[in-house]
């Protein structure tokens, strides 16, 4: 039923994993599209956990999250030929408007598969970019065989939202910018979800570090990357149950390899220092930040590694939140 | 009772006003200590409102505001003689929280004169940073007496908030980091309350792009400014009522002839579209600003300027909100 790490490693002999070569490339071609976002510090929060810490604010990303990256990189390295068809992936999320907004830019077509009860904001911001939507019942299985069914009808190419190696190349891009911008790190963070942003995260910081600590955070009440690292053996996401609704997804057949090979620990978090990070986030270096973003932060308030006198990247991934729903 | 512009020029031309030769030096000055904020940009903006805008996020500054710069150039601009007995203001605001801020890194002492009535978190933010509050009854008389009698106690140099020469420089430093990085706008904007910011602004501003328009922005709630340029005669600020806490105070002195050299239009904007504007920043850019700071976006979607297809810069001045009482 569950597939280890050494069963990976074997069928994954045949499969090509990103590299940073990989990631430069992507980095290239999305250059022009994307925005070089601002790495922001906070003396105050310095001064709170005892450590150097560097926000890489993918928040202020286009479409207000690290997917725009991913999304950008899969589009633009279709073949003329490919993109002619446009791309098409099931999603409710940020990876939705990134993919339509990247096809925009490319001007080829984005089909995107929505569950019915997908919030309306959701729904306006990928038709706002152009994107043609299809609706179908909120169920894995129905999202999955209407995807089919507009593939086949359309002939787009399906981006998906993580287990994908050119959305993994692209995420790398935003520890590379930041690694450059900053130079050495002790340690580099990001939350862990699908893994790929993790992914691409840990190939950059490992390429460009070689002695660096590549940390993820994942929220307790949606713990299946760290149970899946501990036990080596790729572990569903079983009813994840956390505010931080980037993160509810399980890792995929290439983002585990890549984890297992690159990451170098994996903590959880508690909900209630998810909240506290973000509101300290909000407060005190006045950007707006998703739950997922948090999470990271949360782990070292929460004391779930040593940070003293350190110097830390953490990857904000996103800032997509209803202003109207927030938790303090 | 009134004071005219062209008593003004008379008055002052004994009087010194800061030129960008003053500018330049504050911002050698205050490099090592500031953040270099960054411009931000949101294709959905520009979009709305069918211009290019360009947003120098002071709100990302020390202290969450432009405010932090002007102190810090006042109080390193300080002899080693006057530095040792510190400095003092009366406010109950940024300035005072950036006041202490920049003394603490001198490691002079501040003396802050608050209202005994002053929010709880501004207390907390003024004396975290180490200064030493002397708390008076909530009127002008009151704060202006007591800063007396502080200043006669302590030997402390009073830095007052916006009317001098040293704050108006650091404020200007921040249009000068725009444009410099920007290049060539059409427009620059900047929120107008006792003008300081304004004043620094227009004069980098006019200095480094000679064919550019500066336009100020204010609450139709707190127009003093607005009728102060018109009339060309200093008003004061009568019974204000907006939002817009920043703006509340009247033009000084040195602010008010260095706007009528300066500045090209100020222009008023409703309660509502600064509402407006807060939220679309908010929504669209997933940063945190104070009301204040969405006076010039809101005068434009108010269409108080024609800014169609032109590079408009805009100086948001700063982010630090309650969060429990948003209006929205």
């Amino acid at each position: 039923m569950f597939v280890t790490y050494s069963q990976f490693q074997i069928n994954h002999s045949m499969t090509q994993l990103p590299t940073f070569s990989d990631i430069k490339l992507a980095h290239d071609r999305v250059r022009p599209f994307i925005h070089l976002t601002p790495v922001l510090t906070s003396m105050s929060i310095n001064e709170i956990v005892g450590a150097e810490l560097y926000f890489k604010c993918e928040n202020l990303q286009k479409v207000g999250a690290f997917k725009f990256r991913g999304a950008c990189n899969s589009v633009f390295a279709l073949t003329e030929e490919e993109a002619r068809n446009g791309v098409c992936t099931h999603s409710s999320g940020n990876h939705a408007a990134a993919l339509a907004l990247a096809a925009r830019m490319r001007g080829i077509p984005a089909y995107i598969v929505m569950p019915n009860n997908a919030p309306e904001i959701k729904k306006k911001a990928v038709s706002g970019y152009g994107a043609q939507i299809t609706f179908c019942e909120p169920t894995l299985t129905a999202r999955e065989s209407t995807l089919m069914k507009v593939a086949a009808l359309t002939g787009a190419t399906e981006i998906h939202p993580y287990n994908c190696f050119n959305v993994i190349c692209g995420q790398g891009t935003a520890a590379k910018e930041l690694i450059e911008e900053i130079g050495p790190l002790d340690i580099v963070m990001a939350p862990v979800g699908g893994g790929g942003l993790l992914s691409g995260t840990s190939i950059s910081a490992k390429a460009l570090l070689p002695g660096v600590q590549v940390i993820a955070a994942e929220p307790a009440g949606a713990d299946d990357a760290f149970r899946s690292f501990q036990s080596k053996t790729l572990l569903p996401s079983v009813d994840p149950n956390t505010m931080a609704d980037g993160l509810l997804t399980s890792l995929g057949t290439l983002t585990f390899p890549i984890i297992m090979n690159n990451v170098d620990q994996i903590v959880t978090v508690s909900e209630e220092k998810i909240v506290e990070a973000m509101r300290m986030i909000w407060e005190r270096m006045k950007i707006i930040i998703e739950p997922s973003s948090a999470v990271p932060l949360a782990a070292i308030l929460e004391n779930k590694l040593v940070v003293k006198g350190k110097k830390i990247g953490i990857i904000l991934s996103g800032g997509n939140v209803d202003l109207g729903k927030l938790p303090f």
